[in-house]
């Protein structure tokens, strides 16, 4: 499967989830909750949760008819996460629009996230019982978790390899890992078939996630729609940082930890050097290395589901989170 | 059972629910996140939701050993409210101590506050199953729901009792209800079990809230903890007012409303009128009337449960609140 039909498919299921979560937000009463919570889900974003829990269900046959609104939860949960976010950093734009804080303030939309919040995890329970309730309360927990944990390594100038992959475990892959998982278990997967699926979109999850850290780098402004080495002029460790400083010469990390102690505006005038010192170390390729491993991991753990259709488009979505440009 | 049998039986019971949510919080990882929900959590309160979920569900009999974990669930989830309402007030203090986001900031409580809800639902879903999760995510929905049509509300300056207490059944009312409810739920009670639990909590939540409103303005500030008047100062209109602007004469009511109008500075130097006025129309004596038929209600429909050792506290309860001073 190409990544042009890939695309396609994903379109047309994406229509779907989008009609589903239509029908569904027509139970909202206040008019301006109900305008926040639509700019939230409807202002762009790819349903990558939501689709992966119904490929994971597709492939131990035809999902359940309910699939499908157990699987918007996951959206309504990423919405839910990203509003609060948002009002967190004070961001003012998100998907080229203006963030719902920025045109609603902090009030209403603090308590528009606790009712999506609330409301995906309602929904959950009443169409995947307690084994949806039981993987998501894991997931948000861990969400949460996280944030906290990146927090106290915010503290820090450098972060391990170890509590970088922490971080990105309970921030991305832990809820995307839900959805795979939660998707196979209401189509009756057995325990084997739903620890490939956790497997599957943890390591999908970070994977995602480290080829975002590789396009801060190296990506095309143009396409990405962001500036070139935002995470390193925030001093923010990432992977390929972080493998480079594993494996420098004693001057050239002194270089590097240098620059992590210094001001953004000193570090944004050394891009370039960052940059070469990287390179000399294989940090990128490095990195992607281990995004490449893990998806491989990822897809090897779906032998076990044979030929069926669903399993293309997952292997697919996993090459195009390896090759994606933005 | 007089109000001090009452109290001490609620001591005894609120040391238990204290170890089971001290227990139970042990699950939390991170340092700063424990503080902060600890914080929130035994820092005082009166734990009347849980209270209500462990004396429902003895109505019918010994409830089951792990009702205290589902009861536990109500006070993290208004705990998990209280946080979130501190934020978006900028609220500096809560049971005469700092508020979390005074203590922490707003980032990290925003953030504890969502931990808190997901891990109620997950907990509520894992010991109450699927009764239990509608009930949660009817009132969770309902009490968002409440703080939008109280947004709503403010711009206007006069407010109906329809709106009134629609605003109340939300903000209070609800969870009262679910965790009454959800108590007798899982001992296994009836439809009509459940319904006569339902109107007991709406009534009282709802009694609850206005007989704040008459201390706000009757109280006496060395009990109270806090000034008299508040509420008409901020031009709020509560169940004394609202009883009272529909009945008086048009020129007090054109006072009151020009008062209503004016700035809270204006207003603070009026409160004697205000009071006057209310005095004649027999707005207070109206709204406690009002208090004490929806509590007469709420315990006439604890008839049908015969007389259980479990029924003295729960209409002893509702004399409580009438007769409370602080």
């Amino acid at each position: 499967m190409n990544n042009g039909e890939l695309l396609a498919l994903f379109k047309e299921k994406s229509v779907r989830i989008d009609a589903v979560m239509e029908a569904d937000l027509a139970i909202v009463e206040s008019p301006l909750l109900a305008q926040i919570i639509r700019h939230a889900i409807f202002q762009g974003g790819k349903r990558i949760r939501p689709l992966l829990t119904l490929l994971a269900a597709s492939l131990v046959g035809d999902p359940p008819a309910d699939t499908a609104r157990l699987a918007i939860s996951f959206e309504y949960l990423h919405a839910a996460s990203l509003l609060h976010d948002d009002v967190i950093d004070h961001a003012t734009l998100r998907r080229g629009a203006k963030t719902a804080n920025t045109l609603w303030g902090m009030e209403p939309v603090i308590l528009a996230g606790d009712y999506l919040h609330a409301h995906a995890m309602a929904l959950a329970s009443e169409v995947g019982g307690p084994t949806a309730m039981a993987l998501i309360g894991r997931a948000t927990a861990a969400m949460v978790e996280s944030e906290f944990l990146q927090m106290h390594n915010a503290q820090e100038i450098l972060i391990s390899e170890e509590k970088y992959f922490q971080v990105l475990m309970g921030k991305t892959a832990a809820l995307i890992a839900a959805a795979c998982e939660a998707g196979i278990g209401h189509n009756q997967g057995t325990a084997e078939q739903r620890a490939a699926l956790r497997t599957y979109g943890t390591n999908l999850g970070l994977a995602f996630q480290i080829v975002d850290d590789l396009l801060d780098y190296l990506g095309d402004p143009a396409k990405t729609g962001k500036a070139v080495g935002n995470d390193f002029q925030e001093g923010k460790m990432t992977l390929p940082l972080i493998k480079t400083l594993a494996r420098a010469e004693a001057k050239d990390r002194e270089v590097l930890v240098g620059l992590l102690k210094a001001t953004p505006q000193e570090r944004s005038g050394q891009q370039a050097l960052a940059h070469t010192i990287i390179e000399k170390y294989q940090g990128f390729a490095l990195a992607r290395t281990q995004a490449e491993s893990l998806l491989a991991e990822a897809l090897a753990g779906l032998a076990i589901f044979g030929e069926t259709p669903a399993k293309a488009p997952l292997a697919g979505l996993a090459h195009y989170v390896l090759s994606r440009d933005k």
